[in-house]
């Protein structure tokens, strides 16, 4: 039994008709014009005519990033395209004429890690997704963790520090001001500006302009050994720990996996992870650890996730 | 289809038979020799015997403060009681021989709260419990959330503030150290020792003696209208609300029931609450508020709740 | 006794003649070209002639935002303005023969309100400028307090938070990002972009777009009663009160003065700036609070300060 | 020129006559009846006639524990002895006919040290005393700073962090809550307490019981080179560093001293503090970082300062 599970990007729109074993077994992308809803939702519809001309498939699942609806058809509210309240699966479904389920991308990247990838050992798995922000996605017993409204999962904004950092979402000291690419490469820059003579191999490395700095940057000296970029990446760990830390006192996960670009520190992200998870659990004396893992399915997880949650 | 539940708390062991309207039908209690785990275990199936005597029972459900093993049939650690690792389910069959399930007391009030409770309308219920610590119970569409130890429901030990006061639990900043009723009278008593004149009246009613201070004493002046201790009531709600607004970004419940002893402050806690909440609730603009509620069952729930458990 | 008192600002540079008794009784101004040190020499001594013309004075004293040596010859850097390890006094004694003084700006208005202003009645003087962004100034027992490299008195970047919000000096959590206009505005577009119902009247009152809102408007609104815009003062104020107890620990002064534009608020920012101050300041029963006055010399103090300091 | 300095503590009084160099040449203790004001007045001056009958002294400085007021004569409140608005030099000058002065214990330390000891060559000393709990002196261009109520020196009790550790003052995140060796101590039982395994050596040190481990133990198992215990030498030292650089924005010091019974640890507390005093001053590349260094003249500052404030 196939399905086709749609990944729509920023930038980009890409599907793939996805067995029940989790193969992508055929693949094609389309631009994604931005600003547009319903030429999305006509490039989304063309990807799936291409795929279904030779693919017998059941359903269409399709992630999308931004705020789904707990009934997985309507997208609430997207940052970076043109929906709101956006009847997708309605729009897709007259399109396509197949059944359409909508939903979050990282809850679709989440659900094939805990099917398919890191995660298929775990019961109880806690994802988070260290990119450009920090995504979140939570599976219990089977079950993808959705809300009332269809918004949980949201780690990102979870108060870190009271009266910390502002945050693109109007608040203070969000998890994600902390634990992100962005907040890596800002805290690079800042210190850099600062004078800090740890961050000279990294300028250096910039070309000499500080506002050059960027993430595979930091990853890349850091793991050629440079101390500054080491010391950043690990602070980044640190928060990250602290935070699944808390989340683990309200849900008890038994396993942590660590997705996101930022993951290509490998151990240098999630050792600091690691010690800051254990040093903050509460109780561990009485419980055991749970493992952090690096993400297996790359960016094929939203595919295969929003395939599977099609099916 | 009747159940027993026990309530087994540091002084007093409470039992009941309930019906499968949440209703408790007979009740018996027992007191509870803290120190000797056998003759706690004795206590309860002298009150299970009793009860059985006049009601025929399918099962019996247990209540019990301390991390309880994800299987329900052991305790890991109780902290005020001389269980560690204790098979206590195992043991009480074999008193009682009846299928007995062991839970964590705020977990099994929680149930409570949401089959036969103020959370009856709710699908999503998350319940804080502010006595004298600060207990937790979630429920997502009808699943009593656990984890992989059973020890999921920790919102005491979840991170409020980094490097904030020492938590029992050997760790900094724990929500606990700033929404319980320990951390209310603590919080009074500092002020007052630093000549803050707004304490004024506390240390009056209390005799003069600013150690003599109890929440009991702080919700009353606050329901007088004494403005210090309602600024203290709201200072512990508005921590309340933040800490309900990271959890809600985790798990977007619909409906969160507030209980515990300083419940009794109604309105008084609940709307600096629900303030906090609001102003703290990432992506409010596009999603509904979860009301915030008292608990209705009382000293009930944990009887009802277990017993609930245990059909 | 006369002297000339010169205060450079980012778009002005203003020269007085002040007499002995602080009174400015003749003035005139030129342009700031910021980008080039020698055109604002040369209009600071052109203005310094026109003066000199009808005026016998003794010296000539200069206040500058940025960083000024302990000799009070070199301008160590400005921010804004294009010195680096500027030999100032040097230049400007070439051009003017006259001895010259330079001072840090926030210094010089703090010493104009300590000899004429709101502080005479002090012994020992902390001012805050809350302007743009938060200066400060230190007079014990009659001396201005300068430090080893000239940089006293940078209440700015004391720590407020730990991990708290960015500041452009490169560190995180400084007290102007919390105690400053720049800070006000910045809660407010925040909270506005949150949804924030409070917000509602400033957002209309800017038009309907948010990200007019500024800090006189926030006054305005708030003297005119809008909860909302006085929220936000009060919140500013309880920073700064807060801010000053940590100082007050340090230096106990028994006078605090505020001026910068955002006093305008007055009561509406003092009251609760006393509040925390009084609330925060340790060891309260046993010393005196400090009255906090607003700054009664307004644009006038630089001038009249540098003037001073020079004879 | 010869005077007496008088240092009491809170078991014992400790006297001592001084010359002109800060030398002592005569000393002699008494214990410190300390609940009964008139017993310690009457001990110091049995301590003074006895060094007066072999010494023509000028003068007689007194430090005690405790808030002096800022004329030098009355000690206004002092924790551990029986003082209460007491006035001390008056009862003094009557009992021994000679000239008293009072002053706070940690500023007649520093004075000391200022004279006599570590920061001779320095123009602007801060001085940082880590004890039991944490005191602080500050000298300007020879001047030591009292404030208008004769509390200056208060470090202790900055905010360091908003609503961080309750304080004995009755305040929240008190800076000697992270930076005394109480603040040590406590953390390392509280690690230890939570089954950290790094305190693994520290409690088998204490012999198997965390209650009794303790500063000395601490510093000689970092010295020994027990991972663990410079692990919180090193975070008591990277609060300090943070705590003198917000006062460095504010005051400027060109020296740094740090005294009291944890600086035995050297650079272990020391190397931590400058690197967290670097990297969190503010405009650090454009002035001199000021350095750090070891108090030099131990148990004698005491006296010695007081008798040279005597002169």
């Amino acid at each position: 039994m196939l399905s086709i599970g749609v990944d729509i990007g920023g930038t980009k729109i890409a599907a793939g008709v996805v067995d029940e074993g989790g193969e992508i077994i055929a693949a094609t992308t389309r631009s994604t014009p931005a600003t547009d809803p319903e030429l999305i939702e006509a490039g989304v519809a063309d990807a799936v005519a291409e795929l279904r001309a030779h693919h017998d498939v059941v359903g269409i699942g399709v992630g999308a990033a931004g705020f789904v609806g707990a009934d997985r058809r309507t997208v609430k509210f997207a940052a970076n395209l043109a929906w709101r309240q956006r009847p997708l699966a309605d729009q897709l479904e007259r399109l396509a004429d197949l059944p359409v389920v909508i939903e979050n991308d990282a809850n679709a990247a989440g659900w094939a890690e805990y099917r398919f990838g890191a995660a298929t050992e775990a019961k109880h798995m806690l994802m988070m997704t260290v990119g450009t922000g920090l995504g979140g996605a939570i599976v219990l017993d089977g079950q993808l963790i959705r809300g009332g409204d269809g918004f949980a999962g949201e780690v990102a904004h979870m108060t870190a520090v009271p009266d910390g950092q502002w945050c693109g979402c109007g608040r203070k000291g969000c998890l994600e001001q902390y634990t992100s690419g962005t907040a890596l490469v800002r805290t690079a820059k800042h210190r850099a500006s600062a004078g800090d003579s740890l961050m000279g191999p990294l300028v250096q490395a910039a070309g000499g302009d500080r506002e050059e700095i960027d993430g595979p940057l930091i990853t890349r000296l850091a793991q050629e050994g440079d101390p500054g970029s080491r010391e950043l990446i690990a602070e980044l760990g640190s928060w990250l720990g602290l935070g699944v830390s808390s989340i683990s006192a309200l849900l008890d996960p038994d396993m942590i996996v660590v997705g996101g670009g930022v993951v290509a520190a490998g151990d240098l992200l999630l050792d600091p992870a690691r010690r800051s998870y254990g040093a903050n659990l509460t109780a561990r004396a009485h419980r055991s650890l749970a493992p952090f893992v690096a993400a297996s399915m790359g960016n094929r997880a939203g595919i295969v996730g929003a395939a599977d949650l099609a099916r």
